[in-house]
Formats: C-alpha cells, sequence, structure tokens
C-alpha cells in the first residue's frame, strides 16, 4: 500500500468537476470562493461514522452519495443554492478499489446537486467521512426555522419512512422489490436543492427531514414559538411503505424515522397555488400534513382522533442518549 | 450518561463569542455568514484522530486549542482573515469532563484567534475531530503557494522543530523544562494570523508548516514550478531545541518535523526592510532560511556545505505511505 497522500487525492478526487464559484479549488491552503454580490454564505458540516449511520459492509457507491446528500439537504433546508464543498475523509488504510467506488458515488452526487469538491483532507484512522457544504442565497431571503406563523399550513416533500425501512433490510444479501425500493431511498436520497431556492419568499420557516419528522418539526416549534397540528393518515408513504408494513408501523415510520433528507415547511395558505406549481415544475411530491398552532406543542392525531404522543415524538435519532 | 445531542451542544457550545461576520449561528440547519464587500471566501477542513494526530492521552484542554489553531493556521498561509469555524465532533460517549476541558481549550483558541464556533455535528464513534474554518482576504489578495519567483528570499515565522519534540515527550508523566515547551509548542500553536495578513501584496507565495518545512516547502516548489537552497544553520530553532538535542538532530527535527504552524512564504529581496518592520511590530521572530532558484529542486546546504536531500526531504508527515 505505497499510495501516499497526495497520491490519493490526486487519483480520486482531483477531477471532479469545477463550478463558477471556483476561484482557488483543490491544492493550495484554503480553497477560495466567491459570492455573489448581496448574497450571503450559508454552511453546514455533517458527519457519518461507520456502524453508526451506515453499516460496516455499506454500498460504498451509496455511500459516496449519501454523504453528500445529506450535508446538501442543509442547504436546501436553508433555501441556498450549492457553491462547492469539502471531504474529510479518514480511514483504516488506502483500499484502492474502496476508494475508486467511493469517489465515483460521491462524483455522481457532486454533479447531480452542482456542487463541486473544492478542499479536504485525508487522514488515517477509524472510518469517518465529515462533508461540509457552502452555498449563498440574497441577504435576508433564507428560509430559516423561526419564522413559523399560527394559522400556516405544513408542507412536506416526497415520502417519508423508506430510508428507516431500509434499516431493516441494510444487511440483506438479495433484496427485491420493496426492499430494493427502500435502499435506493436509503443510498440515493435526493433532497429537493432548485424547489427549496423556489421557496424563498414563500415558506415561512423549513428545516430537512434527517432525524425523524417529529423531532425536526420539534426544532421549527421551539425556534418559532408555536405549536402545529399534525395528521397521520395525510403523511405521504410510497407504495412500498404500504405494501411492506402495517398502516399504523409505515406512519410510525414516517413521523419518527430519519434520513429521508425531505423538506418540512410552513408557509401562509395565500401560497397554496404557488407551492403546488413549484412542486410541479420540479416534478415533486408536496404534501400538506398539518397546521401551526399556538399551543405550543406537537399534537398528533389519526384522521379525528388523538394519538399518545409520548408513542411517537422525540423518537428522532438523538446521539448521546 | 442521559446527555442528549442537543444539551451537549447546548452545554458546551453555545456560549462561544460571536462575531460580526455571523449573520445566523448555531442552531439552525447551516450557519450564514456575511462576508465584506470585494472578498472571496477562503476555507479549510483539518481531522485530528486519537492516536494518529495526538495521544490516547492527550491534554484534552490543550487539543481543544491545538485542532482549532492547525485550523485557522491554513487561513494563515492564505494571509485571511477569519471568519468563523464548524467543528464536527464524534466521540464514544458523552463525557462531561472531557467536554468541559476540550470545550474550554477551544473556547479559548476561538477567542485568541478571533474566529467564533457558528456551526457544527455531533456523532457517537471512534474520536475524531474536525475543523472546518472561514476567512476572507479582498479578491486577488491571497497568498498562494504558486507566486515564488527566482531570486526571492524564503522566510520561516517562530522557530522550528519544538512540536517535533514534543513527540518524544508526549507521553511522560513529569515532564520538566524544555519539555514543559516543547509540550506547550505541540499543544498551544499559534500561527501568526495578523501577520500573515500583513503579508498580502508583500510575500509572493505561502504555506503553513503543518507537514514539515522540507515537505511543505516542497509543495511551493512544485505549484511555483521553481527550486529552492535552503542553509540548515540558518533554521531558527528554540533553547529548548539546541539545549536538548545535538545540533544536526535539531536540525533534522526542523527540517522534516511537522504541527509547528508557523508560516513559510517567499518575496522579493526589495521586500526585506518591509518584512523586518512587520515581525517587530507583530512582536514575531522572522528568520531568512533560503533563497529562490530555478533549479526546480530542494537543495539543502550546511553552510557551504551539500546535504545529502534523501537524508532529509520528504519527511514531512504522509497519511498513507
Amino acid at each position: 500500500m505505497a499510495l501516499s497522500e497526495f497520491d490519493l487525492i490526486r487519483r480520486y478526487f482531483t477531477s471532479f468537476q469545477q463550478g463558477p464559484a471556483v476561484v482557488t479549488g483543490i491544492g493550495d491552503d484554503c480553497a477560495e470562493l466567491a459570492l455573489s454580490p448581496g448574497h450571503t454564505l450559508f454552511t453546514s458540516i455533517d458527519t457519518m461514522v461507520e456502524g453508526v449511520h451506515f453499516p460496516k459492509n455499506p454500498d460504498v457507491n451509496g455511500l459516496g452519495w449519501r454523504v453528500l446528500a445529506a450535508a446538501v439537504s442543509d442547504l436546501g433546508a436553508c433555501g441556498a443554492k450549492p457553491l462547492g464543498f469539502c471531504l474529510a475523509l479518514t480511514l483504516p488504510e488506502a483500499d484502492e478499489r474502496w476508494l475508486s467506488d467511493f469517489a465515483e458515488g460521491l462524483a455522481e452526487a457532486s454533479q447531480h446537486f452542482s456542487i463541486p469538491l473544492v478542499g479536504g483532507d485525508t487522514t488515517r484512522g477509524p472510518l469517518c467521512l465529515s462533508v461540509q457544504v457552502f452555498g449563498e442565497a440574497p441577504a435576508g431571503k433564507a428560509l430559516l426555522r423561526s419564522g413559523a406563523k399560527v394559522g400556516d399550513d405544513l408542507w412536506v416533500t416526497g415520502t417519508l419512512g423508506d430510508a428507516r425501512a431500509a434499516l431493516d433490510v441494510l444487511e440483506k444479501k438479495n433484496p427485491a422489490g420493496s426492499e430494493r425500493h427502500f435502499l435506493q431511498q436509503y443510498y440515493r436520497a435526493e433532497p429537493p436543492l432548485s424547489f427549496a431556492v423556489g421557496l424563498q419568499g414563500v415558506a415561512s420557516s423549513a428545516i430537512d427531514l434527517s432525524d425523524g419528522l417529529a423531532a425536526d418539526l420539534g426544532h421549527i416549534l421551539q425556534a418559532s414559538k408555536v405549536g402545529a397540528e399534525l395528521d397521520l393518515e395525510s403523511l405521504p408513504l410510497s407504495d412500498a411503505l404500504m405494501s411492506s408494513y402495517s398502516a399504523e408501523q409505515a406512519q410510525y415510520y414516517a413521523l419518527t424515522g430519519g434520513d429521508d433528507y425531505q423538506l418540512c415547511f410552513s408557509a401562509s395558505v395565500e401560497q397554496r397555488e404557488l407551492i403546488s406549481d413549484l412542486a410541479r415544475t420540479e416534478k415533486l411530491r408536496c404534501t400538506r400534513v398539518g397546521t401551526i398552532t399556538g399551543s405550543g406543542e406537537l399534537a398528533v392525531k389519526r384522521g379525528s382522533i388523538d394519538v399518545d404522543l409520548n408513542a411517537y415524538k422525540n423518537k428522532g435519532y438523538q446521539h448521546f442518549s
């Protein structure tokens, strides 16, 4: 294993596409990025650890995609347009097959989300991947968690719970049918970035669904000092999820499962048509799932019946509890 | 250990000072930073892994300082002014004593380098720390590796080799005298940031000394397509290093030892007085150690005698060879 740190970077990570914002890319002490005039920088870091965020024997190509998709999802949650990302790659050894598969999946995601790799760090150690993303939005136009107003609609994009269902089949040798669908959703998450940019000035608050709807929505409620009423029956579920689990189990996964990397946002009732038009343009499923209330709490219903929240809420993934 | 991920962040990482560039700090999906008009963004990520970049039982307070110092050093190498940083913290468990010591050292460095903590990620897993720093410089004024010209002086700041000497005493129970000095240099590195900003328009190229002078200077030579002649006798050594090692060993450590986080830069002969004045103002030692040549290679001399480069060059730390 004579692959040096610099050979490794040159061989696997310098052929990535570059972008218009990149003044100086990989190869100096820092990457240099130019923002558009009147825009502010949005940035977020996301770490994935073997055995915690992905299985010991993952689909390595899928992992390359997923680690970037999870990080750009935070840009989407702010309505920020991607500019570039850095990768901190900690590896037990420079396994060339692993690196080639990983770099391929990462490059596909980099192209798909129009976000160039601009720098990073490679170190030896237990497998651990950190991705820092950079994006921009016009100053004052970003989607924050704190703007939800009583009476606003509550929306989610895509379908929920599929990534949670993937955890049930992640180690399976020959997944079939629905199982393949779940794994596809898990490894190839597609946060709706350009839809999110379109929500600037439309949504009143937004968050990405990484820890599960109940937990992530909780952050909006806390930051906006409001409550919400959510109808379990309205949660958008995939055919695969509905055919593989009982209705209650599927709803439970949709409410508490992490890693969907879809968007949850609030918007005033007046914006319904505009949001539906935007979703149609982006070929995106977008579903009203509830209402912002003044209660300060999350109330969950199944149709008109109250559901015991203790069985559902705060089930989002928590790293240290 | 009932400390949740959000409790952990709230308890240890939200009382950090904030800075003028921070529009939205910790607590949303992204941090939001405003750049000064006409400036570009500089960013770099640095990872430290237990057992690779620091010992199994480190000075945890020192580790908090060091992980940030190492990362801001890359901003200095570009002459960029700090704006903010993100921390990705992967921990086996939420040990409150560890977290409190670590956060304290990190906060001290954050204040010392005027760089606020603006975001991060905390995950469970093998101890691994990634710091991503953000800075700004006027567009086109940054110090890159590629500008060194034949005939330029070659300079380094501070003294070299002390951090390498620290590796010899890192596990020692009761360090004394020089050993304490080495450990201080190792854990409390002080990259000369404001001096580096002053080099904008003065230095022709720059790099920070993280992998050792021979290896890091090699990057300048490669990027600038030049060579250099370096005099071992001129390398700035601390009294502690000179009193603890033979002259040859001390020079070897200064030439090849990593983790000094000092600056190596080139500048035309006309800039000598300006550089000396700037160093005096910053109370910084700044030493001419050689000359940029057209040879395309690094030649090392001891006074007027050629030194066999194979014994010295490319000894910088390499993660995968």
